[in-house]
């Protein structure tokens, strides 16, 4: 039965942080063609503001290094890569959200490292070089691009500390926040942590929050990261989870708050999820399907109530954390596959990146939003097909308080056959690299289907139905009309073969 | 009730001349940036040989003017704009099929004009003068161009010699083809005429057929025109017509052929029909219509058999024959709109230039062809919906002889709600000209829907069911596959929510 | 001997309205691509804010026509084209500075004509029409463009009505200012007159500035032009005149601000000189010379103090007033020539649009500006060598004040054998039409000599020495320079090869 | 005193393989945006056919992996990154000269490697493996681009194995040839050896040859590096060394030519210099001299007498052997400088693929060339000012046989102040990375200097004088001209301000 939904005239703000910032692969790879080719189509459509990734002081970046002077070892700091990344993000209009680490060789204090890509996870051999590290960085950047730029680009002190990214303990960790976030304070860029994963995050926020506070510690934010599927159980080169609710993010979300309103430093602090997504690994094949771009939906729609950003993890399957990638589809996180394929995902934050400032009316599967003079709906159905038949389809008929006598309906669909290119590679044989007329087929296969039909007011509304299938994401935009058919002198709708 | 064939495995060459030629404005238009962007479209995606238009000689193209020299007007040729437009013709590879016309002021003996650009009909005040013209024209591009290049390109005489577009006689036409011809003749180029369109066609192809003979004048191919509509009914700034079957043009071409065939000299000659449409005025709706694309199909799936030419008239909407269009959409000749927007029967030539080299199966609503390991499959429906009831479907199951294991079935349709941007510029509120917003909403709704899906060798076949719509055009490419699924170790479909 | 000169460190502001205003061709040329293409080019380098072309209301533009409705003629607006030339406009950021004409076909109540293209100078057969058309076409780009953008464009009534682009009389053109200037007052627009060229300046300026007051009719600003050459001698294709001295614009300037005082109303308006050049023919070869470059920097170091606005008669060679242009070079107006190739004129404008914002020294062939940590010297020296052998050398020896202890002088040279693209066209054997090959080489030979040195404080001041050869022009750019020399560690000069 | 040459009409072909191959950074650094940046700019003004670089199997190009299956490690091969690599090479039509080699992480047999990027140098752990991995490696590149294509890319086996890039004996590479020319044998591809730098040269080519005729292994080409130094000499980041003559170079190659001809079955065979520079060190200044580009002239004017090809190593900076470079200009090996920079060198080979099929002339500081209607004169006058003082200059008086009775000589000119973005580098305080200001500068900076005059027949000859300062090098290039200047009516030179 279709739900039928009167949408009221006015709403409340909508708290829209989708396009805030989004996570990308290991700084060392924004070298490649292939990463800026991605980040363009990213900020061409999407357009997001803030950009973070791992490895800024990782040795192929190459940041920091040592000379012998005299017989004694003086670090040297070479900025050419970093300079060069830089700027192309500037160029795409995208600035960094700074992630600082991992340990550059010289600084490494033991063996650890994580990744294919062998980041370095020890703690530092001392910890005045680390900071003058930092210090330096900072001040080149500000030397280079100029304050009034790099106070704006938010500060953060490493990745998961609670998990492996850290060879240290909890107050080594400390330790590290405490000689970062007070060096770096001579500019004033926001510096926050722990960045932590959901591995005992009760205990380590209020450990981290408790420690800022009483050592007087600078923290302008706090940040953590949230993904929602369950053990990961190996399959050949693939992994696959039981994947929750995306409530569940929701809820971590609601508990972050709540242990912060413990503190009343800490309680009004912005909240920023710099990684999100279902699944953690990059060979998940969940991450390409039109269910994933369902399932975000939901996320996006209700998570900007408690967090002032939530960061996809990540744009581009440009990524080389479990090994260079073996295959066009392979499960990886990006938004854009290889060979710049739009995925389904991608439209979920294309969507949202235009959806309305005011919020109408929200369920589990639909938005109504709206500026001015134009209205933006995004309805999803996202639904666990892996175990069993499909789900229903989710019905809707919406009054919509009309903006002019006549509008046009645009309404571009993601799934099943549409805008989900996982399934036309399937059907070419899911290839390792593409060739030049796969890519074609592909680049059109990952665009919506892009619909439009009249509207006309009826009683003050517009009546919008809207079938939702399973696995599908849609928006639907509104815009006022102005009709000049009456302009045409000698007009016959028959003469033009059916137009209406 | 569906059609059950079976495709046969080798056919016959396909004789698809849908790329020699394409119509063009008037060469004066070629100067503008609007007519080279949509050039570029239409090379890109369709690439066509050759390129036709009027007004060569106009004087807006700027190629003949008189100066006073010891009080006598001596000729002066400039070439500034003419090499500039063959530059731009050359740059996205398309040749001139040059037209000798119209009469440019200094030569004109009358007054009288066709069109809104006012190109002079009448005959030259001097035939020596005209014939110096075309020879220096002739010469300059061959020491511009080189020989190899400029022979290459064919020579008209004049345009519709038989109606308003000449205001001398058809003995007059005879003098000016000869005058013309001769001259020319000093380089190799293949010349011809007459250029008629159907107005008293037997009378003037025997009668020119019979003058060249006897004069022994030079004609390497015969060319005329084909419209097929009747009589124009003007409502407002519109024009209406029957529109006639599309045999009515094949049984012209069969007509031209058979009285070519009386000449012996002549009956081997090539035949370029140098401008074809349905209806012949740039306000007629049907151009703008789903059911042209369609229509047009029909044409092209046979007209090869009798001509070696057929050229749509126009490629472009930049036109100005009946003034400067009032309108994005105005039912323009153009396989493109103003601000670049593809029509419907864009496609119908996009699919053809596709078409493979091997006719397997061709009926009235569908063609099947193929190149050595590739199907291209075109289905079209026209119904003139204006006399009542759309028309039913047309379905098909073919039996396709496979190509390999596994292929894949690429499916691009137009009609209905896809790649009919006249429907959403209606939807739009058919607007006079379009902003940012409408071109983008118009650019994506001119693509077709593309589809695809897998196909499997049962017994030596593909099935493939095809259902067309009324006014609905397809285009199937069936490519073979290799099936690398096996290579990816752990790959469970379940897991990839429903990936086939 | 050469000057010695100490610039002091502070001066005034420098009153540089290089970039406010540009001429064009007529609006009708602004469709076609080599148009566009030279805006491009213009734009980039030069960047001005405004552009002022003939012919808006001219018929090939488009805009008014007339339908017949139940018998009677009624005024149809098609703005078709100048929504595309309005858009192209502000795609390139610039904005028009509108003109006011000419007569459109179905107003016109005579049939004198100016220039090849054939503009109608005569007053409308109805002042109300025409104010009709003036209103429609204003309340037309307000609503595509919005007012907050189109009130800022300034509308001029007409051009030069005290020559042969008006058929009417003084009063006449007084009514005709009248009627357009009141109806548009509907919307903000700035508007202004009386446009004309320097012939019975005086009497026209005072008639008009009294009529205005009198009638109380709005007058936002002043608008003239300047031309500063003697009567013009044909021979053959080209037009040569005497060259007056480049102040001899400036004491036109000061006349017409002495006139305006007289009025207190008028006193303070902006004075806009909507056309100027030194020759008014585009045949005239001077404008294709290194000496134009020279003369016209005379002006443009000056003139500003006396007018809002000199806006060089034309961008581009693309233009038409004495038919389609014969040769890449022709003595045409443009800052530009066919085929993209910019004149040494070009850099004039591309050097003052880099002028600093204070003046620290001018005299009658050097200024001296800087903007913060920034100087920006220009210097040039004309001579007439018609009249005989090439000027003596300018020799300057500035004492700058230093802006840190080590800068980079960059300097760009305009003259001789260095952007002189005239003077390799000559080489080339002067080729009426370009080849690829031609094209490339004369790219190449259009661009200024830049070459660079070190400058080091020396008692607070750097020297610079500069000599100015005859119909050269020059820009140099002091930029302060950190050295890092000393952070190369084994750095040896001598290993470098010479470096210094 | 200045040296009168008559030069001939006729000649010899002239032997110029400047453009067959150029060298290139590690192969996984062609993933870099830079690289591809660099590449681009190399192939549209030199256009070399085929680009060689180090590291094809390291492990960052990612291509030979081990998977576990039933407890056994079986190969795993990635041709992700390959084929994205190839694809932009075919892509700026460039093709591999492939290298095989370094050793990957799971077939090494020992931990030696080399550079900061660590190339393992040791022989495999097992041959049959290695083995295998070319045969499938190149069997793959077939099977992507074709045979057709994948035959005509060269073969060598390892890199310069008589020094520290090879970890094994002479003998283990003897072996490690035959594993891979036999197997590649499979496929027709051109395989040679042995790659040797110039270190006990005569020992190795004698003890290879007749290693490869006594073992019947196929062997298509010799190939060797010659780099023209003596010892290394470090200051702080820099390596300096004393400089050979060129002719050095050339003496190389005629004593490999003499060793090869004691070999019936090897006197004839190509001999590629699969790498030669000055330095061999990517931290020398020479590099970025103009002194290099007159240096490498001398070279490439006489070497292909001796040798197939002669691949300068290497094209672009982006290149990591001695660390991530430290400075825009850093004594670096490619023609191209970061941030797309045209080092002087970069016009050497600018030069010499526009030098003409036919020697006419040649001595050591010039070569005359020609084409049909064309000829090329390159001029050169290195001198290792280190030494001392600068070398006197070369001065020529050339006359050369009349193509036309007018012609245009364009001269380039690199040297002093011309394309000599070092100096200007210098100049702006050697900056370590380029700000936007800063590379603009630079960009102009690195263009030579051109300019043109007229030539006139003088009884059959052209009389041009030519003098070469020290360190700089000249193209001058004549093309035949026909001149208009009477087609101008009312030309009068006068009146065009000296123009000649």
């Amino acid at each position: 039965m279709a739900r039928e939904i009167t949408i009221p005239a006015a709403g409340k703000p909508f708290k829209n942080n989708a396009t805030f910032c989004v996570g990308s692969g290991r700084l060392g790879l924004a070298l490649q063609k292939e990463y800026i080719d991605h980040l363009k189509i990213v900020q061409e459509r999407i357009h997001f503001k803030y950009i973070r990734g791992h490895g800024l002081f990782c040795d192929d970046v190459g940041i920091y290094r040592e000379t012998e002077e005299d017989g004694k070892h003086v670090a040297y700091y070479n900025f050419t890569y970093l300079d060069r990344i830089i700027d192309s993000f500037l160029e795409h209009d995208i600035r960094p959200f700074l992630e600082l680490g991992f340990m550059p060789e010289k600084l490494k204090s033991g063996e650890q490292t994580i990744f294919y890509w062998k980041g370095n996870t020890t703690p530092p051999v001392s910890y005045e070089k680390w900071a003058e590290l930092v210090e330096t960085t900072l001040a080149h950047l500000i030397d280079r691009y100029g304050a009034e730029e790099v106070i704006t680009w938010p500060v953060e002190v490493w990745n998961e500390p609670n998990i492996a990214f850290w060879a240290g303990t909890m107050e080594e960790y400390f330790k590290l926040y405490e000689y970062s976030a007070k060096r770096e304070r001579v500019d004033p860029n926001k510096v926050g942590g722990p960045v932590i994963c959901g591995i005992e995050t009760e205990k380590w926020l209020r450990a981290f929050f408790e420690h800022c506070i009483e050592n007087n510690l600078p923290l302008d934010f706090v940040s953590r990261h949230c993904y929602t599927v369950g053990k990961p159980v190996r399959k050949g080169q693939f992994i696959y989870h039981e994947i929750f609710s995306p409530t569940y993010m929701i809820e971590e979300l609601k508990e972050t708050r709540k242990i912060m309103a413990d503190y009343p430093q800490i309680a009004n602090l912005p909240l920023h999820i710099t990684e999100f997504n279902s699944s953690y690994v990059p060979v998940c094949p969940v991450h390409d399907t039109t269910f994933q771009a369902a399932y975000i939906a939901r996320i996006l729609s209700e998570a900007g109530e408690y967090a002032d950003s939530y960061s996809y993890w990540t744009f581009s399957d440009v990524f080389e954390e479990y090994d260079v990638p073996r295959s066009a589809f392979h499960g990886g996180f990006g938004l854009v596959a290889l060979n710049s394929i739009k995925k389904p995902v991608f439209h979920t934050f294309e969507f949202f990146a235009n959806a309305g400032k005011e919020l109408l009316y929200r369920d589990e599967n639909l938005i109504v939003t709206r500026d001015d003079k134009r209205y933006v709906i995004i309805g999803w159905n996202y639904h666990d097909t892996r175990k069993g038949e499909p789900g229903p389809d989710k019905e809707y008929v919406l009054s919509i308080p009309s903006i002019g006598q006549q509008a046009i309906l645009i309404k571009k669909q993601v799934g099943g056959n549409y805008a989900n290119p996982l399934q036309t590679w399937s059907n070419l044989g899911k290839p390792r690299t593409l060739n030049k007329e796969q890519r074609k087929i592909l680049m059109a296969a990952s665009e919506p289907l892009q619909t439009d039909v009249k509207l006309f007011d009826e009683k003050g509304f517009y009546k919008v139905k809207l079938t939702i299938q399973c696995n599908h994401l849609y928006m639907l935009e509104i815009l006022p009309v102005k009709d000049f058919t009456d302009t045409y002198d000698g007009f016959e709708p028959d003469e033009f073969f059916g137009l209406e």
